[in-house]
């Protein structure tokens, strides 16, 4: 804990010892203070929806977006735009949906490599979601499309940390014939969508468009 | 702790927001980050010691600096000389070290009051601090000065939550037979002294120095 409260505050420092112009980083600093608030937000949503049980699909997109979208992408390029002094609001407005978008887009695919991706490729432990019972959307969406006797497979594991490898592997598969994973693919399409015509929309310059583009592209269709 | 990050955020925010100029706000920054950066440290010292067991009067004293004289005397100076914008490096000297001794002489005033003073008057628990066996200054004076039996009366209570009213009375009376009491009364007037003499050697505003010199004196006599 006290090293996470020194980590904040020598967050702080580096950004206030950059040697930026006051101005800027004041600017600056209020997107990270949303970023940090929205972080916070999230967090606090994800730990109470864990202890009520199944919150629902919207509530855990909610989740994704205060704890992931903000930090990983949507607040960052609000605050590059801020570090740069003089975006105009039509291009920080432009950033913003599709920092949304794309931001949840990732968290998306997050969620499907935890549960169907290659530890060796992702290094991050397969499985490890579904033992440790975290509400993802696909989780949700897995508990509201699955039949009853798909249901039974996913609560074989849910929330057990020594569920076996086999019980795991089972579970991945009735998400699958849930519909859910297709479901949550859907999802990322249409995120990444509504984030690419957020950024032709925009008045961006066409050079950082192209590789936002990419970016995003990249985000979501990592390791997959 | 999320209600804690977020008081974190929520105090940058107003700091941010406080309209003050922009490069003002960021010199009282650095201080508050420092602050902080203390804070953190005394408060892991603390619980370092904590754990250790006896470390002595001189790690007590390093606590009671970074945990307290910095947050409630000796960086609010700074903090506010920096928000003033523009006190003389000589000055904001002065504040150093006023605030560093009259912060620490509040502190060992705290430790007397926490095992001396009345609940009724201080609204701290007496015999808490003893109860909870915290290893504040006077508590380590009295380790290192007590006899055999002070020690073992002094043994019977610390760090036992149940420890009767009696046994809690007994021990702060061979606290102060063991002379720790009177010893951290002289450290108290020793720093105060300090502190005075270094607001009258700096080239301080007459008002503001008979002013801070009043509240140094208020601080250490609290409801002794």
């Amino acid at each position: 804990m006290l090293l996470g409260d020194l980590c904040t505050v020598w967050a702080d420092r580096l950004i206030g010892t950059s040697g930026l112009p006051a101005a800027v980083l004041l600017g600056a600093r209020r997107e990270y203070d949303e970023m940090r608030i929205e972080a916070v937000a999230g967090q606090y949503l994800d730990i109470l929806h864990g202890a009520d049980g199944a919150a629902g699909v919207g509530a855990a997109v909610t989740v994704a977006r205060f704890k992931s979208a903000s930090y990983t992408v949507q607040r960052p390029l609000q605050f590059g735009a801020a570090l740069s002094g003089a975006v105009a609001p039509d291009v920080v407005a432009g950033y913003d949906r599709f920092g949304g978008a794309v931001g949840e887009a990732f968290q998306l695919r997050d969620d499907l490599l935890g549960v169907y991706g290659e530890t060796a490729v992702t290094g991050k432990p397969v499985g490890a979601d579904l033992r440790q019972g975290k509400r993802t959307v696909l989780a949700e969406l897995a508990f509201s499309l699955a039949a009853p006797a798909q249901h039974r497979r996913l609560d074989r594991v849910f929330g057990d940390p020594d569920a076996s490898d086999a019980a795991v592997t089972d579970a991945a598969a009735a998400i699958t014939e849930s519909g859910a994973r297709a479901e949550a693919e859907a999802m990322i399409s249409a995120r990444v969508s509504t984030g690419l015509a957020a950024l032709a929309a925009a008045p961006i310059d066409p050079v950082a468009r192209d590789r936002l583009g990419a970016l995003a592209l990249a985000s979501v269709q990592r390791l997959a």
